[in-house]
C-alpha cells in the first residue's frame, strides 16, 4: 500500500497540515485550534485532519510542531500557554487515535527544519532561524544538528537580556530581546510614540490609539512617517544585536529571519545587517549572510513532514 | 615500542606540556613562550618540549591549545594577537619536526575539553566552559559535541553586547561582555572608583593607582572595602547576565567559570547566580548548576592530552 507522510504544525489559532509522497505535498489542509475544548478534543481534531490528508493511504510518520514545553523523551508537551496545555501526553494520544508514528518538535524547531528542506537554508548545515512576531524564538541547527538541549529548551533567545534597564518583559524580567524587537514591542512603542506625536499619521491611520499594531507602525513607517520609521528602526536596531550575538556565539552561514515582522524585508534587514557589520567578529562576519524568510509560515508545515522523514530513517 | 600522548598549553607568556601513559600523566613541564624570536623558534621549542616529555618514547598523538583564530581544514593559525602570528601553519610544522600526528584548538575550548575530560564538568555531555581573565572566552559542548563553527570561530561570547551604551571594548565595539566583567574591566573600573573615593583602601594597598589589578580589587573587597567590593559586585552582575543569556541560549547542564577571575570563587558565583536566577527561564534555571574551575590552568594542558587521544580515535 502507498505511505505517506503527514506534516502538522499546531498554532494556538489554527493546525496546518500537508501529507506528501515520494517527497511532493499531495494535500494540504487548515483548521482551527479549538484549545477551549481541552486537550483532548484538539487531539481529536488533529488525529482527524491527519487521516484527512492522507486520505485513506497508510501513513508512515506524522510530524508535529507544537507551540510549547516539550518532553521528547516521555513525549509530553510540558506547558503551552496558547494552548493552556500542562502535561498532555501528546506523542502517546496521538500514536493510539492516528496509529502512526508521531514526531514532534517545538513550533519554532520545526519551523527550522523546515528552512532547511525547503527554504533558504536547503543545503546549509549551520544556520539560524529566528521568528520575529509577538514574541522571539529560534530553532538553531549546528553542522547539521538541531540545538534542544538536554532538557529540550534551547534556543530561548527571545529571553538574551540586552538592557538590564530596558523595559518589562512577559517573562518577569527586563529588557529582553523579545520585549525590544518583537511584534509586541513594536505595537507599545508606535502606541507611545502616537500619544507624544499627534501629527504622526500613526493617529490617522488607526481608528483608535488602541489598535495601532505592529503592520501598522510598519505602514506609516513605509508610508515616510518619520515617528514609526523611527520606531521601526529603534526595534530593529536591537533585533541587530540580538543577532551580532549570535552571529558571535554561533559562527553561522545563514540567519534566516521568520515571523510576522519578517514580512517587513529590507526595512528589517538593512538596521539588522547594519548593528551585526558593527557588533559581529571579523570572521564571524565574512561567514554569516542574513536574510527574511521566503517560506514565510509554509515553513512549518514544511518542517513538521522533514521532522516525519527524520523520524522514519531514525 | 611504548607510545604516549603529548598535550601541550600554548599560552602567550608560557607553554605548558605533559606526557600521559595509558592514561596517567608521567612528566610535566613548563617553558617560556619565546615569540619575540618568531613562529619558528616557537614551534621548534614546542617539539623540542614534546620530544622531552616522551623522554624517548613514541609520541602516538600531539594535543595543542593556540591562543588565536584558527583554519583547522588547513591547520594554521590564521591569527593571533598574543604571539603575533599571521598564517602559521603550525600543524604541518609541528608533524615535520615531531614525526607525531598533531591536533590542535583554540586554547578555551582546548580548557574546555580539559574540564571534560579531568574536571568538573566529567561525563556531562551539555556544558559551557568560561574563562574570565584578561578577555573573556568559552567552549561549548552540546551533546558531548564541542562547538566549533563553519569557520571555527564559534563561542565569541566575550563580544556579546550587553549594554550598548556601555564602555569601549578592545574589539572596537561597546558594552560587550568582556569590557564590562573581565579582569581588564575590574581594573579599570577599580582605579577610577580609587580616584572617586580617596578613602578605598585600593589607595592604600596599590602604591601607583596604576598598579590596581583585579587581583588587588578582590583583595580590598575580602579585606571589607565597599568601594571595592560595588566595583566586583557590578562586574560579576554583568558576568551573571552573560551567563544567563547562555542558560538561555543553550539549556546547559552545568556553566563552569575558570580564568583568573574564577578565583575569586564564592566572591564571583553569589552575583552570577542572582542574575541566572533572575535572568534565565524556568526550566534552564532547574537544570543548570554554576561552578567555579577546579583545575584551574590546568584545565589547558589536560584538554591537549584530551584532544590528542580524541584525535588517535578518529
Amino acid at each position: 500500500m502507498e505511505t505517506v507522510l503527514v506534516g502538522i504544525d499546531l498554532g494556538g489559532t489554527n493546525a496546518q497540515g500537508a501529507a506528501a509522497l515520494d517527497g511532493k505535498i499531495i494535500r494540504q489542509e487548515k483548521i482551527p485550534t479549538r484549545s477551549q475544548l481541552g486537550a483532548e478534543a484538539v487531539l481529536d481534531d488533529l488525529a482527524r485532519l491527519a487521516l484527512e490528508l492522507a486520505g485513506g493511504r497508510k501513513i508512515a510518520a506524522l510530524g508535529l510542531g507544537v507551540p510549547g514545553l516539550l518532553d521528547l523523551e516521555r513525549g509530553l508537551c510540558v506547558f503551552s500557554g496558547n494552548l493552556g496545555w500542562d502535561n498532555v501526553p501528546v506523542k502517546a494520544k496521538l500514536e493510539e487515535k492516528t496509529g502512526a508514528p508521531v514526531f514532534m518538535d517545538n513550533d519554532v524547531r520545526v519551523a527550522a527544519a523546515g528552512e532547511l528542506a525547503r527554504g533558504l537554508a536547503q543545503g546549509c548545515k549551520d544556520f539560524i532561524y529566528l521568528t520575529v512576531g509577538t514574541g522571539i524564538g529560534s530553532g538553531i541547527f549546528i553542522d547539521g544538528h538541531l540545538l534542544r538541549g538536554p532538557r529540550w529548551s534551547a534556543g530561548e533567545v527571545g529571553h538574551m537580556v540586552l538592557d538590564p534597564q530596558g523595559p518589562d518583559c512577559t517573562c518577569g524580567s527586563k529588557g529582553c530581546l523579545e520585549a525590544l524587537a518583537s511584534a509586541t514591542a513594536i505595537a507599545r512603542e508606535g502606541r507611545a510614540a502616537a500619544a507624544a506625536n499627534p501629527d504622526s499619521i500613526l493617529n490617522t491611520l488607526a481608528a483608535d490609539p488602541r489598535d495601532i499594531d505592529a503592520a501598522l507602525v510598519f505602514e506609516a513607517a513605509a508610508a515616510g512617517d518619520a515617528v514609526a520609521a523611527r520606531v521601526v528602526e529603534t526595534a530593529m536596531t536591537w533585533l541587530g544585536i540580538g543577532v551580532a550575538n549570535l552571529v558571535n556565539i554561533f559562527n553561522p552561514r545563514l540567519v534566516v529571519i521568520g515571523g510576522g515582522v519578517s514580512l517587513a524585508g529590507e526595512r528589517l534587514l538593512a538596521p539588522v545587517r547594519t548593528q551585526v557589520e558593527r557588533y559581529s567578529m571579523p570572521v564571524q562576519r565574512e561567514t554569516v549572510s542574513i536574510r527574511t524568510s521566503a517560506l514565510g509560515d509554509a515553513a512549518g508545515v514544511a518542517g513538521a513532514l522533514e521532522l516525519a522523514r527524520r523520524g522514519l530513517e531514525g
